[in-house]
């Protein structure tokens, strides 16, 4: 995310200001690094007091008070040895550590936050830069805002503390990491503030266990969700509406297995560049040596091969959802967004250079119904090559091809940008990145066109001039990752699930024991009308099932007494809306069945 | 298969009688053993001559000639070390071999074969006995029929030859294995004949691949097939039909990755019981050590283990179509019917010991109904305890439980059998065995109770007192391997499956081009009452494209015209029963769409 340069000063200075509050208050604080990171800024601070987040009120009301003197931030430079003798004589020991670094190496070897430091020019460090703000003066390369009078005094806030290794390295000393947010304004400030507050409400790890939805097990492994069945459920309803509109277009489902030899992925090239991410698998009753896919379109390629074709079969669809593998760092294990089990509603079109443009034409409307109808807008990026080496494939090919993919955006109406260097070394691609409720974007859908590995597997189809030449393969996924897609759509819904996709569509709470067979015969009936329905005559008050019916964010809630028995009706709530008044029992079965069969995203 | 006392005396006497017909056509030859197999017999034969079924025509006669000489099968007992000389003497110095093994070790170490060679006493043998049947003598353990009159002259007959290894060591010679069938009439003979020509027919390997079904790679593995979209289809179409069924008793899908960590299968005992049969999966970014799953209910358990449960709760059913691997051995993979990648209809209920009749009682009809529909008759297998160790669970629960099982088939009127010894070792089943079209007997649904695998990790519910309590699991599959599954039905049916299963359920071929814009409306048409429907405009002849379709085995191939076209109509050819005449569009569609929802047999 690019960020405007104007705050990147306003932010980096804060990282000095928050240093310059520390010292005043802690006078024999000594300071790490202090980089700007997105939306802020943090510190490494060394200290005796360990600093909590009673601290930040104070440590805010001293920064604001050193904003408020109007300092400007002076910038001057200083021969390197001079900055060594400066910093040992303020013992603030890990600049002077830096600054021999520097000296010595010509790097101080930090990653994220090295090149904010210091004014290096290749391989000699001879002179640095320092800023100075009041009485606070820093080792930095700048730039910085002129004076403090730049720097809205309520737009920022200091948000977390976390422990943090001088350098990364755990053989060295912890630090304390204190983090800030900044922003041009107070409701800047505050608008993300809300939306972080409403980000972690929404984590869709929370609600998954919240709503039961997912879990994991030590005994399995991490990274390696299973779903229960109001998951499955979800899980099911979002993949068979993306398949129903690849069907409607012509694609035909296949089955592959999870495994294959080691030598499918060396013939595809797959081994060379993803060897290391994959799971090896060996065979105790045989000398084969089998990998679990990291990927399908090795296997389809092999269906196709299996018979010879013609231009007359062409284009051939195949889709198929089922589940990839991939050896993911453990540490960066998170949630259902980065998982070792990655299931894709994969596709794969086998067609000929002129079907290019319908077929793709066809995956952009597919990817704009399933995106509408879930109510998350998209943008395209049209991925092209740029001119370095390593893309494989026909020039010319690749220029008619990324012709195409502009046309096709273009007529579509598509909102898009073009990124040069973000193609497959394959070919071309149009990637698909829609924005969450939350304004977060994800790349979802992906369309990518692969004049390289159909060649590498000696695919052909006869052409109608008797000559056999070789198909260009189009790789499609509406939803990608299903995992991956569930945790984006979990936390863009906050669990709140349109009634399609509603694990439980409504939730009937009979009163009392008494109106138990209502409530059953209530549920045959909407049962009827295809509606998931339970019933809760869980020996807890009224009140109480009413609200677990909330918590569990059911889109309906029907409770059934005395009144409604006799009537033969029922008392709606809707989730979000409260209290909708009764209903005949057969207008609600009806209404609700409706509603049910709406692909909307409300 | 058990086989009548009688038959087996015939088909041991014709082994001999074979070895004594070639003895005299090839004077030289050197038998090694003959024995029994189902259906028939077979020796090995070491000879100069190079057996062909050329022979097997005089190998018959002169055997016929031998029978019709009314000889007895004269048993005489020699001792051990005169036999040796006796074979010595005959040249026959595989049989001396044998007996040299008997005189040593007591034993000749022969699979399968062994115990009909000579008459033993542990440990020691002093004794054998042979066999005279005219001027040919064999060492054999018996019995034998007393005269050849009561072999039926023309209920047998020679099959096939193959290599052996003598002892089926790759070290020693190599034989010539003949094979001959016998039976106790001529007719007898005959129906196996005919049933075994239409079983080649119906080879599930041959018509996978004639009709399109499934595919095997040399990169992907053996063991391990693919479907192409006709092979999905069906597949499909038959998990989605076991699947409702559960759905409708109200099982809840779940999901879970395809491999876990060995941990878990420590924990269920798998481990120790099946850990030669697991794939093991190596991460190369952790240490976490894998296997792919070799059955699903560890998974399963873990899910109903992720929240605590009442008895209200119960029974708790989750269903999950999904894929075991198990590292079969490659020499004994077979096609469908044996492969390392077998995908399950596998379901598991969790309930109380009150509530096993019931859910037992559900499941098998669901049982019936499913076989009904495919229209394969089946008996039911009470497998129970025997009286050895081994067996886990209290044995009172046992005793009801095997009480429950019994009152449960009587009372749905199955045809069932018991079989003591044949429970598992953590609870008795129902296994269900099919007979499919030629008479081939073939288990496939169970419905298994465990007592043992929920203790072992440790679930629970509350019951109504607020104890807890270790539920009951019941383990069950319709289709059992949905591969080997399709391997029997592919077979029972001979790849013409009704209409609901048919992959392609209609052809439509016009006359010429002039009537592909009308083929194309008739395609639309009948793929909106939700029919699979193909047009063949391929440029090839009327005749071959009928014939085609027709090879495909499509139950409806539709011819149209001219006469057709001005008429609206269509000429329609069933599978099967060819011309039916013509009928009008809409008539047809109707008509079709009707056959196509019975989930019937033909």
């Amino acid at each position: 995310m690019q960020q405007d340069e104007q705050l990147h000063k306003i932010r980096h200075s804060l990282a000095h200001i928050m240093a310059a509050a520390i010292q005043k208050l802690h006078p024999n604080a000594r300071f790490g690094v202090g980089p700007v990171i997105e939306n802020g800024f943090y510190y490494d601070i060394s200290d005796k007091h360990s600093f909590t987040s009673e601290d930040f009120k104070k440590i805010e009301k001293e920064m604001r008070t050193i904003i408020g003197q109007k300092l400007n931030f002076e910038r001057q430079t200083m021969p390197i040895d001079e900055a060594i003798e400066f910093f040992k004589g303020q013992s603030q020991d890990f600049k002077v550590e830096l600054l021999q670094d520097l000296k010595n190496k010509g790097t101080t070897s930090i990653k994220d936050s090295g090149d904010e430091l210091v004014d290096t020019k290749a391989g000699k460090v001879e002179e640095v830069s320092l800023y100075k703000t009041g009485d606070f003066i820093d080792l930095c390369r700048g730039p910085h805002v002129e004076n403090t009078t730049e720097i809205p005094k309520e737009g920022f806030k200091l948000t977390k503390i976390s422990g943090a290794y001088w350098r990364g390295n755990e053989n060295n000393p912890q630090m304390q990491r204190i983090y800030g947010v900044a922003f041009d304004s107070k409701d800047e400030l505050d608008e993300y503030l809300r939306l972080l507050e409403e980000a972690e409400k929404r984590d869709h790890r929370k609600l998954g266990q919240e709503l039961d939805l997912f879990v994991f097990s030590d005994l399995v492994g991490s990274g390696l969700p299973m779903f229960t069945p109001r998951g499955t459920i979800l899980r099911d309803l979002l993949n068979e509406f993306s398949q129903s509109l690849r069907l409607r277009g012509g694609f035909e489902k296949v089955w592959v297995p999870h495994l294959a030899k080691t030598d499918l992925y060396k013939a595809s090239g797959h081994w060379d560049k993803f060897g290391d991410e994959l799971f090896l698998v060996k065979s105790q009753e045989s000398n084969d040596e089998f990998a679990l896919k990291p990927m399908n379109c090795p296997h389809h390629q092999q269906i196709y091969a299996s018979r010879p074709r013609s231009y007359r079969d062409l284009p051939i669809k195949y889709l198929e959802t089922t589940t990839i593998y991939r050896d993911e760092k453990k540490g960066e294990l998170l949630g259902l967004s980065r998982v070792r089990s990655a299931t894709q509603d994969d596709s794969h079109v086998f067609c000929t250079p002129d079907q290019v443009h319908e077929v793709l034409g066809m995956l952009v409307e597919i990817t704009k119904e399933f995106y509408d109808a879930l109510g998350m807008s998209f943008r395209a990026r049209l991925s092209l090559r740029d001119d370095s080496d390593g893309y494989l494939g026909d020039k010319k090919l690749w220029e008619t091809s990324e012709n195409t993919l502009r046309d096709i955006v273009s007529q579509k109406g598509l909102d898009y940008f073009e990124e040069k260097g973000e193609a497959a070394f394959y070919g071309p691609k149009i990637d698909f990145i829609t924005k969450d409720s939350l304004g977060r974007q994800h790349q979802v859908a992906t369309a990518q066109l692969d004049f390289v590995q159909p060649g590498r597997f000696e695919l052909t189809y006869t052409d109608n001039d008797g000559s056999e030449k070789t198909p260009v393969m189009i790789h499609f996924a509406s939803l990608g990752s299903i995992e991956r897609f569930m945790s984006v759509y979990i936390e863009h819904c906050g669990g709140a699930f349109p009634m399609w996709l509603a694990p439980e569509q409504a939730r009937i709470v009979p009163v009392s024991e008494k109106f138990n067979d209502y409530a059953n015969e209530l549920k045959e009936h909407l049962a009827k009308s295809g509606l998931r329905v339970n019933v809760d005559n869980a020996s807890e008050s009224l009140g109480k099932r009413i609200r677990n019916s909330e918590l569990m964010k059911v889109p309906y809630t029907l409770v059934v007494g005395e009144k409604e028995q006799s009537a033969r009706e029922v008392a709606v709530r809707k989730y979000g809306q409260g209290d909708l008044g009764s209903k005949p029992m057969d207008k609600l079965a009806l209404e609700l069945a409706e509603e049910a069969n709406l692909k909307t995203s409300k």
